[in-house]
C-alpha cells in the first residue's frame, strides 16, 4: 500500500496537468469506478478516477502514471463479467466513458470513426439512419461502450453468422506502453502491411495500451428477420436442436437458448407475460432475403421439431419476436436480482453443446447450486449463471466449485474458457490451464514488448 | 559470407538428424528455392534446403539452426510476390511443401485442420465434395499452399465478400523462435483466452514461426454466381463503376477489373479470344440466393451502365462467365511471359480507385513505363503490373521510379502500400513510410519479443 503522501502528490500534479472536472478524488465516488460487474473478483481502492476528453489528456495521464510508476486500469462502462476492469490497489482508473463523439460515418466506405466512450447502441442508432449496420450485439450493447466492447472483443447475439468485434475493427489510436499516442490499421477493405497491432489490441482487455480512437466496418442495413421459437422440456433437446441446425448448413442470424430460471426472473422483474411452461425457450433467427429467409426460418423450425421440440412456432409478429429476445437480454440483470451471480462464459464445439448442457446440470446437482442458463447456442458459447443466496457463504463456496467443474468440463470437451467475456481476473486460472506454460510464455512476452513498464492493468490476463 | 566449414557443418548434422531425402544439398536444385516470384528483391544463396514432412522435423530444423545460429526463411510454393521466401545468403530454406496432409474436414464444426502445404484448390476440391467451402482465393490458388497463404494472410477474388485468410484461420500450431511447438487459437465459433496470437501469425510472413499445422473455418457451399461483365473505354470510367457498386450498399461477391494489356497477353498465350475491344474489362459477381441475386445482378448492371460502359451485360452462360474469371486469374503469368514484371499492391478506400488509377496512368506516361492493371476493384486493392523489356536497364530504372510514385500516391489518398501480398523486402521502404517511427517500433517490439534470437526470415516486413 502506498502512503498518504504519495497518494496526494499524485492527484495535486495529475489534476494540474488536466483541464477541471478531469479527475475525480472525491471518496463518495470513487468506489463506484473499484470494480466491474465481476463483484466476486478481488479488487483495490483507486487512488483516483480519471475521465478524459481527448485523446492528448489520455497520453498526459499515461505519461504521468509512467514517470510515478502508477498502475493505470483502463475502463469502459464497467458492465465486463470477468473483472477485468477491477481495480488495482492505488491504481489510476482511466475511463473513457467522456469520449463520445462518433467522429464520423462514412456510407460510401461503410465505416466509423468513434471515440471509446461511446455506447454500442447509440452508434447502431446512427448508423441505421444511414442505412448501416454495425453488427456486434452484445446484450449489453444498450450501455456498454465501444472502447470495452474492443477491449473485450465483444460478441453478441449475431455473431453466430456476423462474426465478433475483432471482425469489424480495422483502425485503432491508442496511447502505447512508452506514452506515445500511434494509429495501427487502416481505413482501407485490406491491408497487410506489418504485424496485425489493431487485431493485436483486440481482446487484450487493457493490458497494452490505452485506445483513444475506433474505426470499425460497417454493413449494409439488413433485412427485417425472421423468427423461430421453441419450447423444451430440457435444456438437452434444446442442444441437440442447436446441433441439428449446424448440421443442416444453416448459419442462423442468431440462436439463443433461454432456461426457465431466466424466463422466470425476468417474468418478476418486467412482467413480461412470457410463458413459464417451458424448461427452455430457444430463440432462432434469419435475415436471408426473400424466399431463401422463408425456406431457412422453415428449415429451422424443422430442426426444432425434430429434436424434440414441445412446441415451436414462426413467430410472424415482430413485437412478440422483439419481447422474446428482449427477455433475452434482460436474463442477465434479471437474475442478479435474485443475489450474487457468478457468470460463466464458456464455448464448446457446437457439436458438444448438448453434452456441455448435460454436464452443467450434473455440476448443478452435485453442488447443489442453482445454475440458469442463457446461451448463444449457435457459437457452442455458453453463459451458465452461478446464483448463490446473499450473505450466504456457503452457498458461495458451492458455487465457486461448481464454475470449476464447469471450466473444466468445457476444456475437456474441447472448449475455451471464455467465448467472448474475457480472461480478467475470474479465468486467469482458466486460461492458464487451457494455454499451458509455453503459450502463457509467448503472451508474456507480448505484454512484455508492448508494455514493457508493465503499467496496464497489471495481473490481468497474464499474472 | 559464411565459411566453407561452417556450411559443411551445417548441413552434415543438420542431415543427420532428419530422415533421409530431407536435406537437399544438391547445388542444382538449392537455386530453384532462393526466391519466390519477387526476383526483382535481392535474394542470397541458402545454405541448405529442409523439405520437413512432420512437426517435429519442423522443430528439429528450428533447434538445430538456432543452436549453429543460422537464419531460417520459411517458405510456401514460392508464389508470393514481395520477396518475403527470397533467400538471405546461407540461410536454411524451410519449405513445407511437403507437409501436403488433410488432416480432418469437419462439416458439423465446419471447419478442416490442414498440413501447411496443402494447395489452396486441394483444400477447395476436398471441401466441396462434403458440401463446403473454404473462401480465400488468392489468383495462385492452384499453386499457392495455406501455410504461405496464411503467413502473407493471403486474400483473392471472393474477399470482397467473404475476407481474407485471417478471417478464416482459427487456429494454428508452429514453432517459436525458442524452438517450441505450440498450438494457438482453438476450434470453437469464439474464444478470447488471451491475446490473438493465431490471428498476430497470420501475414507475419515467416518472420516469427514456422506454421506446421491450420484449423481453418469453413462455409457452406455456396449458390452458383451470377456474373455482369463491362466493356469500359478507360480505367477512371471503370474505376466510377466500382465507386457506384459501392455507392449502390451492394457486396458483390467478386469485382475485378483487367485492362487490355492485360488481356491482350492472356490471348497471345491461351488463345482464349477475349475481346480486345475494350479498353477495360470489369468483371462483378453476385452470390446471393434466389430472386436476392437476380436484382442484385442488374443493379450490378445498371451502376455499370450509368458509369459509361461502351458495352455491359449479365453473362447467362456459365462456361464463358468462367473464361473471363480465368482471363483474369492468368493475367500475372501471361504479362510475366512479356518480361521482368514489378507486381504492385496498393490499396485505397474504395471510392479513391477512380482517381488512384488515374494516377496510375500519369505515372505510367511521366516514367515511359508500360503499367497493366488487374485489380481486385471492388476492395480497392490495385495491382498495376510494371513491365520492363529483358535485359533493358534503363526500363527497369523507369519501372522503379515508377513504383516508388505509385506507393506514394496511395499513400496520400488515405491508401496502404499492401493490400494482400505483404512487406517482404520490395514493400519495406513503403512500409517504414506508412508506419511512422513509433508504429515500427511496436512492429520491432513483437518482432524481439517472439523471435528473441531473430533467426526467422531476417530482413523481411521489418528491418
Amino acid at each position: 500500500m502506498r502512503s498518504g503522501a504519495w497518494r496526494r502528490e499524485l492527484t495535486d500534479e495529475l489534476g494540474q496537468g488536466l483541464p477541471p472536472g478531469r479527475l475525480v478524488t472525491d471518496p463518495g465516488v470513487i468506489p463506484s469506478y473499484a470494480h466491474d460487474e465481476a463483484e466476486w473478483a478481488p479488487y483495490g481502492t483507486p487512488a483516483a478516477v480519471v475521465r478524459p476528453r481527448t485523446a492528448e489528456e489520455v497520453r498526459h495521464a499515461v505519461r504521468f502514471c509512467l514517470r510515478l510508476g502508477a498502475p493505470i486500469v483502463p475502463r469502459g462502462a464497467g458492465t465486463g463479467l470477468s473483472g477485468g476492469a477491477n481495480a488495482v490497489e492505488d491504481c489510476v482508473i482511466l475511463s473513457t466513458e467522456a469520449m463520445t463523439a462518433i467522429k464520423e460515418i462514412d456510407a460510401r466506405e461503410r465505416l466509423a470513426v468513434v471515440e471509446p466512450g461511446v455506447v454500442n447502441d447509440h452508434l447502431r442508432a446512427a448508423c441505421a439512419e444511414q442505412g448501416l449496420w454495425y453488427p456486434p450485439d452484445p446484450a449489453s450493447a444498450p450501455w456498454s461502450t465501444l472502447g470495452g466492447n474492443v477491449a473485450t472483443n465483444a460478441g453478441g447475439l449475431c455473431c453466430v453468422k456476423y462474426g465478433v468485434t475483432r471482425d469489424y475493427v480495422l483502425g485503432l489510436e491508442f496511447v502505447t506502453g512508452t506514452g506515445e499516442l500511434v494509429r495501427v490499421g487502416r481505413r482501407t477493405a485490406k491491408g497487410v502491411a506489418g504485424y496485425d497491432l489493431a487485431g493485436l489490441m483486440v481482446g487484450s482487455e487493457g493490458t497494452l495500451g490505452v485506445i483513444t480512437e475506433i474505426t470499425v466496418r460497417l454493413r449494409p442495413a439488413r433485412e427485417p428477420e425472421h423468427t423461430v421459437a421453441g419450447h423444451f422440456s430440457s435444456v438437452v433437446d434444446a442442444g441437440h436442436a442447436v446441433a441439428a441446425v449446424a448440421e443442416a448448413g444453416l448459419i442462423p442470424s442468431a440462436l439463443e437458448l433461454v432456461d426457465r430460471h431466466c424466463l422466470a426472473a425476468v417474468d418478476e422483474w418486467k412482467h413480461m407475460g412470457l410463458s413459464t411452461e417451458a424448461e427452455v425457450l430457444l430463440l432462432g433467427r434469419t435475415d436471408s432475403a426473400g424466399p431463401a429467409g422463408e425456406l431457412e426460418a422453415d428449415a429451422m423450425l424443422a430442426c426444432f421439431e425434430r429434436a424434440g421440440a414441445t412446441y415451436a412456432v414462426r413467430s410472424t409478429d415482430q413485437y412478440e419476436a422483439e419481447a422474446l429476445f428482449e427477455a433475452r437480454r434482460l436474463a442477465y440483470p434479471a437474475l442478479e436480482r435474485l443475489g450474487p451471480v457468478l457468470t460463466e462464459d464458456v464455448c464448446v464445439p457446437r457439436s458438444a453443446v448438448p453434452e456441455m448442457l448435460a454436464r452443467i446440470e450434473e455440476t448443478a446437482t452435485r453442488h447443489d447450486t442453482l445454475i440458469a442458463n442463457i446461451a448463444h447456442a449457435g457459437d457452442g458459447n455458453l453463459h451458465p449463471l452461478l446464483i448463490t443466496r446473499p450473505g450466504d457463504e456457503a452457498s458461495k463456496r458451492r458455487a465457486q466449485a461448481a464454475f470449476e467443474d464447469v471450466i473444466a468440463a468445457a476444456l475437456r470437451l474441447g472448449g475455451t474458457v471464455t467465448g467472448e467475456h474475457g480472461v480478467g481476473l475470474l479465468k486467469r486460472d482458466g486460461f492458464t490451464a487451457e494455454a499451458g506454460p509455453a503459450v502463457l510464455a509467448l503472451n508474456r512476452a507480448v505484454k512484455d514488448a508492448l508494455d514493457p513498464r508493465g503499467i496496464f492493468n497489471p495481473g490481468k490476463v497474464v499474472a
